[in-house]
């Protein structure tokens, strides 16, 4: 057996204590599967009098920087999180031509380009399959197996935090609020809930998976974001209503142009839509993800499993420690992140969704005519109308065909305006087919 | 930019002209992702008079043996399936020092470690994405996204005729002939259905995802088959009683000891049998096919797609050509198959199962207490007995606890015998908790 490879590791909370606990589990394991042993070099830690179970003491540092260019470290794990240290630590490692191996999903999607630059720079290793999705193997088969394939649309649920609240809310009728705090209570949200609600997790998920499908550079700050605070009982009920459920979706789509199958560019968004019960996705549960794929040969593919926790994580960073291992091992650095294509990310106005619209009306005639007619001036075509309810409770439920974003949301401020309307109750985009 | 690879493909059928297709098509893509052009350089057929759009006729050849020795042949596909002349060229062709990509089920199922030794022993790549689950990423994520994790059980639907099949009895109360015949009509069935529906195709690819995902060598003569043609309507409806629903599942599953994780063996099968309709796997519709796979640190993961067509197929075939074209163009090969836990496979008596079991019984007194002996007499142990019906039309449903198959199947033996049970109606194992 050739020389054993030797592993800094970055951080040592929650995924770090279970990465350390696999390593030393599964040592004879790993070692047939890389064909040379793995042996941790040292841990960076900032508070090394915290107790940290089956974590040998004596490999504790403070010295992160020092850590990451030791001549004797092969590979870097990096599980601290956040822009910097994160950033310049794995910069770093990189120049001192170590590999690196990541779940920093905030950094990947701010400045990706950076580290990916310096991986092809230095002819070092990049791997993040845990910065998205937690376990599920999702970034490996994008990044390779589907290779061969053309990506047209990655549709997922890559959030558990919010698909717990939603979920709740589907199941129970409960309102926003109320959910939330069952979440926090049960360990499913931070007390600063804002990350998860608000998409900004969601949304860091979504500009990491468009750029590997469509190779495409795409930062969290191109994601059009709209987070689940305010969505109502009311929204939920109305969803029912059509035979859909409400989910946070994060949608990365290649937007076609008229002649070439390219595209004109990526649309990349994270709200809550509507989807139909029957679809897949509508079918993930409590605090799981999953990630639907729509490509060219392969078809609809969907992805499932734990999003997020330690060991989850830590399983993650693992197979991508066997795939660096054998790598650097065997001299080949693996496939390093192109985005040759440089397609242009779209504004939220020029992309094509559907509405679902519920509004209070008059009770009177010709309501349904002067709606018609505001939706005909912006060009908006309407699937179906439906009047719910009679009289002073009268409601008027429309959903419309594909049309830009904007023309849409330009006609629900037209609809504020009418005179015969209430108030628009509810305003949910539809993804899939109702 | 290197020089280029050569390619040479051996079959030209629904999935093979797929593949010309995509090469064609996808030419400069696949050089960006791979570094380096891909070229065909010879197609070898039987028939070469007949047509076949798209398709150049110079790079046809009958003679298959000389174009996998050829010189300059850098990759062999191979989609002609079956035993030989497969086996012999794709041994021919690794001999030679080129890397293989096959989709070929029934070869590797049974005679997968000849092709292993091969690949190891001329170190070539042998990449077989496509034999299992059509485009559905599974065997990459097994052999390398989930390789520092352990895998306890894989449960999938890995054949989609049945599930359509099956689908429709559950759907529309259909028999399972009429149900056939309608899939056969639909051209989900062929005309002679028996690999489908006798489960010898679920058993090949049973039989690659143990080897995989246990590291075990497992053929399809290990595994426990059992077909759905004698899966009934009544049947069908006893598992919608149950709110279960039948599929026809290929499960593979770790044996754990009473002292080591690593198990007493494993145990493969192939059987229909009820799952609840909220497990993930129950809403896996039509033709579609799904993988539950339940690892140690990632826990469970969901791998869902198209199982089977020619675009499908061909679309994983790229994914690895696109991964053994880096790996021949770095000089490096890709991780061989190990089987270095040769934990054995055990007999389907030993493996522990649950049964459904519906009994029409006598209408008399003691009848309970006479069956319950009989189940007691063997040692298993009863979750739930309920009474359907009265009089003359009086069954029994019994769902059992887990237990050693034979005894469960020995019990059914002894209800039999019994003068007071009229007929045993129907006998199914479960699977999830019900």
């Amino acid at each position: 057996m050739k020389p054993g490879l030797r592993v800094a590791l970055l951080g040592c909370g929650v995924v770090g204590t279970e990465v350390v606990r696999l390593l030393n589990e599964q040592a004879a394991d790993l070692a047939a599967r890389v064909g040379t042993p793995l042996e941790l070099a040292g841990i960076a830690v900032r508070r090394p009098e915290r107790v940290r179970e089956g974590v040998d003491r004596s490999l504790l540092t403070t010295d992160a920087q020092a850590l990451v260019t030791r001549d004797d470290v092969d590979i870097v794990i990096e599980v601290i999180g956040g822009i910097e240290p994160a950033r310049t630590l794995m910069l770093e490692a990189m120049k001192s031509g170590k590999s690196v191996i990541t779940a920093n999903k905030a950094l990947l999607a701010e400045d990706g380009a950076t580290l990916f630059a310096a991986a092809r720079e230095y002819g070092a290793d990049l791997y993040y399959e845990a910065s998205v999705a937690g376990a599920i193997p999702l970034l490996r088969p994008l990044r390779e197996s589907l290779v061969g394939d053309h990506v047209n649309r990655v549709l997922g649920i890559v959030n558990g935090t919010t698909n717990y609240i939603l979920d709740q809310m589907d199941t129970n009728g409960a309102g926003f609020n109320e959910a939330l705090e069952e979440a926090q209570a049960l360990g499913y949200a931070e007390a600063d809930p804002t990350a998860d609600v608000e998409g900004f997790d969601a949304a860091a998920k979504a500009a990491i998976l468009a750029q590997l499908a469509f190779h495409t550079p795409v930062t969290a700050a191109n994601v059009h974001r709209e987070g689940i605070t305010e969505v109502s009982a009311a929204d939920v009920a109305g969803a029912q209503g059509m035979d859909c459920v409400v989910k946070l979706l994060a949608i990365c789509e290649r937007v076609p142009s008229k002649d070439g199958r390219n595209g004109r560019g990526v649309s990349v968004r994270v709200y809550p839509a509507m989807i139909p019960r029957s679809h897949p996705l509508a079918s993930v549960r409590e605090a799981y993800n999953a990630v639907f794929v729509e490509a060219e040969s392969a078809g609809s593919l969907m992805f499932y499993g734990a999003g997020a926790g330690g060991a989850p994580t830590a399983s993650a960073v693992l197979g991508d420690l066997v795939a660096v291992a054998r790598n650097v091992a065997g001299g080949t650095p693996g496939p390093v992140e192109v985005t040759y294509a440089k397609l242009p990310v779209l504004p939220m106005g020029e992309t094509v969704t559907r509405y679902y619209i519920q509004l209070d009306v008059a009770d009177e005639a010709g309501v349904l005519a002067t709606v018609a007619e505001e939706f005909a001036r912006h060009d908006v075509s309407i699937q179906a109308v439906r009047q719910v309810g009679m009289g002073e409770e009268a409601q008027l439920v429309v959903v419309t065909h594909r049309a830009p974003d904007a023309a849409l949301s330009a006609t629900v401020e037209g609809l504020r305006g009418l005179e015969i309307v209430r108030e628009v109750a509810s305003v949910m985009r539809v993804e899939g087919d109702v």
